[in-house]
């Protein structure tokens, strides 16, 4: 990481408008400026006129945000009769020359206004700074949200994953970078940095991240590995500061018992299936000897399915609750049809399978308020997930092990549940 | 380049297709993988269909290539149907559903193909180098030139300028790099490696290149550059390799002798412009005792304009010669009202201005074909770059030194010059 | 640093012994194996032989590395009749032979024996881990004394200026490098990670170490830099953790305001006059406005010569304190004539003089304890410290500015303090 | 490689002397500037002074250096009276005192010349060069035999096995290190920059050289391997540019054809025996399908010992030739009772063994003339090593396969080959 971020160090470093494009710029607002930036002068100030944008941007308060991406909304939106019109030239000439008008009215300005914003080096960052504040207001009314999809369609074509970089992070990695898996840890906080050591530097422990070469310093998502023998069945275990690492040349099993989104703005661009599935080859590639790929994860919403459907008291007796637990991963649906529970959706659309519940395996008081402590073991078998993934994808299908459907079937409630949301 | 090359090494090492996926994907032919990439199995085994369809890509010769960009050109067009409903549900509605509709019909599939045949690590340099392969039939008819247009607003999009790094290329640099500058150098051919080292190696040479992290291993542009006492005036004297070489601190000129494009695929993505004026900061903040950037340029088609104009015998005195490239580089215009040389029209544009010419800068066979011999240094002031390149882009004006105008003054002609395509 | 030890640790990883040898050596005790070491055995097999060595060594109690010690000092001491005999020999031949066994004969085994346990690849840093441990052990005897003479004479070649490289330590080294400077800290204890972010993340704060090639994740030595305006007066002030930074390039003066050797084994190895010396050829390159290069340094024996001369009140009244340690700086003399303060020896053997003495300088309870919180700054003036240090090295001459000068002269004690050790 | 040395060469550029310092060097002879370098200015000034002295030395003529030889060989000699003196002394009192009196006087002033001629930057590799200027007088007398012990001596402690780094060199590796292979081959010659990719690109091609910290673009040693199924018998075959690369992953046998050193400077001190055995474990470790590695090495005097031995005639049938080439091999004897063929006793001592012999290995003019092309292969088994060594080492016993005793055997002399050196 360190090599990647000094390699664009040295290029990157914020420069100095020249005097004339300076005093230009600062007398300009930033919306003249963006329309300047779209127009002649982008070509040979690009640079600085960018660099000015966002340096406005970054000293507005939420009002002059909110009046920005109104501006980008309004003044900057499609072109619908513009676009009409070229769609009635090209469906008449259908030449090249008719397309690149068509394609040209196709888009609204603000696109090209990011795509010229982002040509200043720290530019990529800042447009996904900028996404971050735009998704606090975007339930202010379509217009926002208009905005917000074509910030995602650009970001979809950025962060395409030929682009990402994945990076091991261990106990060698710059601080800084390490302060924000601290500060990103969203499943299983992180207290300190001798908590954050004890992840990172026993011989049996891993974690890898994704990175995009024009944000080296800023890690878009990671996931925390234990190596063991035999599948974790509780976190606490698999957290204790003080256990006795094992050698990882003796692990049969690897266990991603965290696995975190690290920028906001970065909303709805998914990274995590390609992620676990490069880390458990990457892991397959230099540890041969590991065999099982699992996850231990949450069950976020199962407390509050089990207040919906009168049957929380099952929560109280380990047994039920395994039992109760199986049966909500296996068979509650959210009107889609989808798996009710969010990690499910996340883990059985990549291919994975229900593998086991454990009563008991989260004690802490989130893990208790989200499901009485039960958590869920979900298995990555390289040469299924295709399957599964189809099966899920096309059917909504949940792949589960026999011991998972056992668990199940032995659910059994007072009050019958209804199907979900029928 | 060789760590930003390891950096990406270790990950993007092309993998066997998991067994069901490759058997799956072996079975059709790259029409069908195209269609399902965009589908459902896109989302889970992208990257295992993307390697297969760029392999059968590779595979093919230029019919199977002809017909495959044909597929491109009709199978995965804009619907023009689609998007004009989409257009009127948009208008009737303004929410934020019929935009995300709108969108997503106003491209056409092959835009989203290409983005999810990127996903694959060696993708983006195979895209380049498909779209060199699509140049090469694009005069065949408009639909390729739609194709062409794509492709070149993906390219715009991924090799944004924010996206590119900036590196020195010396004798230090990997040879497989370097053997890249050797095949791609395009003004003053390198006839060897000793020849490189000669232009790389001494202490009053520098080289830089734009490289996109995606392709490491690949330049996209490259500038030659000479440290000088007072401005260069001839080719043989700076690429004389017996040359003594100053001390880089003494220098207070620097010449840019030579700049390469070097991806055919990347044709209309313009990255002179950039490369030049951060060389210049860059060389100006290591080496601040450099008061003058200036290049040594070829005038391509003088002798061309000389026939044209019935005074090519001007090319054959010393004098005169240097009187009627001034007088072109000033006054001749093409069409579009743009310097109707090329590599003028290039550093014009850029905000260089015409500041001398040498009536015997490249006495070469090609030099000698192009121009007499003839060369121009064009001046890069970044304090006036701006102001220039206003002048130029919004006037046509020409800008230059009192001694150029005074040179482009004394030229006559027995047969008067025309305007230019008046 | 990540780099350097990146480039090792591929190829330094401990490696099994191959079965024979293992077997072989398992069978030995640690004397018999050093002797085979030195012998044929040690050719071929040397490197699996010094790792179980060094094993052997890094298991054994206190009594048992004394008893390994003793072995050093008897079974692997110079050969004083077979020195003298072959001094005979060279003496009458004076040949090259006759020289090669007086040289070989001029240096007990153990040195030899060192240079082939270095030959693994954690050699060094074992060594010198062997040495600290030693060094408690050296008072015992005469016998273990020579035999730190030794590794002394043997790290003063390998760890040669030549061989060490200076890196910067910043907020983005390695977190295992920087949990090390936490450690080694030695003047102004740094007490959270919290504190090590504030000394290196400012931009107007720099950190320097220096590192030996074999012991890449080690530091040797470092030294923590404020760059102010104007000669800093007090420590609170400088490790504020909420003090506004300045701009690097606004800041006039460099203060160097901790310095810390990190190996006990390296005592008597003298790095710190290189690394200022080189920390302030870095930072005038790099930050060429930068005039003033400084210490804030404790006096730590203060208190102590104020005791012993019966003064010690006068480090309850801040004029007089600071005219006391004026008077002891300048004039205070061990034994052997050198300053008798030990940072004061340090500094004015590099060439620094006595430029300012502050009476608050730090308040905390360490320097009330050694100089009633007076500190004073030592200046290196790149220009001088050539002719400071012949100065004081052949004379004791300390050097001072006007000011230091005058403070001392207003000393007056009571009791006449008499010359040091008289 | 790049690395390594851009970490370094920040820190290691040459800096001029501060103005007092070189004014006062530059009146002054080498001479004086060694016993002033060796004295108090060296502790403050030595790394100017070593500067200025290294480059006196290198401005000098033959005759110069001759001088400069003989003022180290009588005025930096060892002083046979003072450790005499300083001999008698410590066997008196047995102190530590006395313990470092002896040392200090047990050796030559030169020796802690050279180590502080190394303090700077490039020190190491100019010393290097400086004895092999030396070696080039070394016979003029003994004087500058005990000159080249003290380096030799210091060498063997600087280039340590522990302190050398392993890289691969490949066609990524950098020009300036490549251009150095080429100069540096030893025994096939490199004829070109082409020859140099088909060495180094190809998949089953590999090198690797040993680098020194403070040398770092100076190999110091390498070795070229091919990777083959089953064992490589002729050199053309390999050498072949055409030849069609097999995965690295299907090859069985790792061919060592080429193995030199680099620095004539570091003469004596030995680095093949360990450069084989890390490439060996290297090796094994990222391609562990490979079962056997062996080289394919010329007998360089073949023709020499055939001549001799009047038998010169069997060089010229290829069977006669192997038998005989085998019988040499395995009992021709040097005066000490080591191998005669120096290649052999390179391997034998490595504790390689005679695997067989191919009579038409190296059809060059250079093969021809020392072996009448016959070449051998010598088996490295790790698991054998350290018996075969021993078995050489203390019996010179050849260890061989049964095919190469059998080739032996077959040999039949008309003229009896007496015991050489009898």
């Amino acid at each position: 990481m360190t090599l990647l971020s000094d390699l664009l160090a040295g290029i990157f470093e914020r420069r100095p408008l020249p005097g004339a494009i300076r005093r230009f710029a600062s007398e300009q607002d930033i919306e003249d400026l963006c329309r300047d930036l779209l127009g002649s002068h982008g070509e040979i100030s690009g640079s600085s006129m960018a660099c000015r944008i966002l340096d406005l941007y970054d000293d507005m308060d939420d009002a002059g945000k909110r009046e920005f991406f109104e501006f980008l909304a309004d003044d900057m939106d499609i072109d619908t009769d513009g676009l009409s019109t070229a769609l009635e030239a090209y469906r008449e000439t259908n030449d090249k020359a008719s397309y690149n008008s068509l394609m040209e009215k196709a888009e609204p300005l603000r696109q090209e206004l990011a795509r010229r914003l982002n040509q200043v080096p720290s530019g990529t960052a800042r447009l996904v700074d900028m996404r971050a504040d735009l998704l606090r207001f975007v339930k202010e009314g379509a217009s926002f949200g208009r905005v917000d999809s074509d910030f995602r369609h650009l970001f979809q074509s950025w962060f395409n994953r030929g682009f990402l970089v994945m990076r091991p992070i261990s106990w060698r990695s710059p601080a800084h970078i390490l302060e924000k898996i601290i500060a990103y840890e969203a499943v299983h906080a992180i207290e300190s940095w001798d908590d954050l050591r004890s992840r990172l530097q026993p011989e049996d422990r891993r974690c890898f991240g994704f990175f995009h070469p024009a944000m080296p310093d800023e890690p878009l998502i990671f996931v925390e590995v234990a190596l063991t023998k035999g599948i974790a069945q509780s976190i606490p275990t698999l957290l204790d500061a003080n256990h006795e690492p094992i050698e990882a040349a003796s692990a049969d099993t690897a266990v991603f018992y965290s696995i975190s989104n690290c920028q906001k703005g970065l909303a709805g661009i998914s990274f995590g299936n390609s992620l676990i599935k490069q880390v458990v080859e990457e892991l397959s590639r230099t540890l041969p000897q590991l065999k099982t790929f699992v996850t231990l994860s949450p069950i976020p919403n199962l407390r509050r399915y089990a207040k919906e459907n009168d049957c929380e008291a099952q929560l109280d007796d380990d047994e039920k609750r395994a039992q109760l637990a199986a049966h909500y991963l296996l068979t509650a649906k959210a009107n889609n049809g989808h798996a009710m529970d969010p990690v499910a959706r996340f883990h059985l659309n990549n291919g994975a399978l229900v593998h086991d519940i454990h009563a008991n395996g989260d004690p802490s008081l989130k893990g208790q308020e989200q499901s009485g402590g039960a958590m869920v073991n979900y298995l990555y078998d390289l040469k299924k997930i295709a399957e599964n993934h189809e099966a899920y994808a096309t059917q909504q299908s949940v792949v589960a092990t026999p011991r998972a459907q056992q668990l199940a079937r032995q659910f059994t409630s007072t009050a019958p549940i209804e199907k979900e949301n029928s």
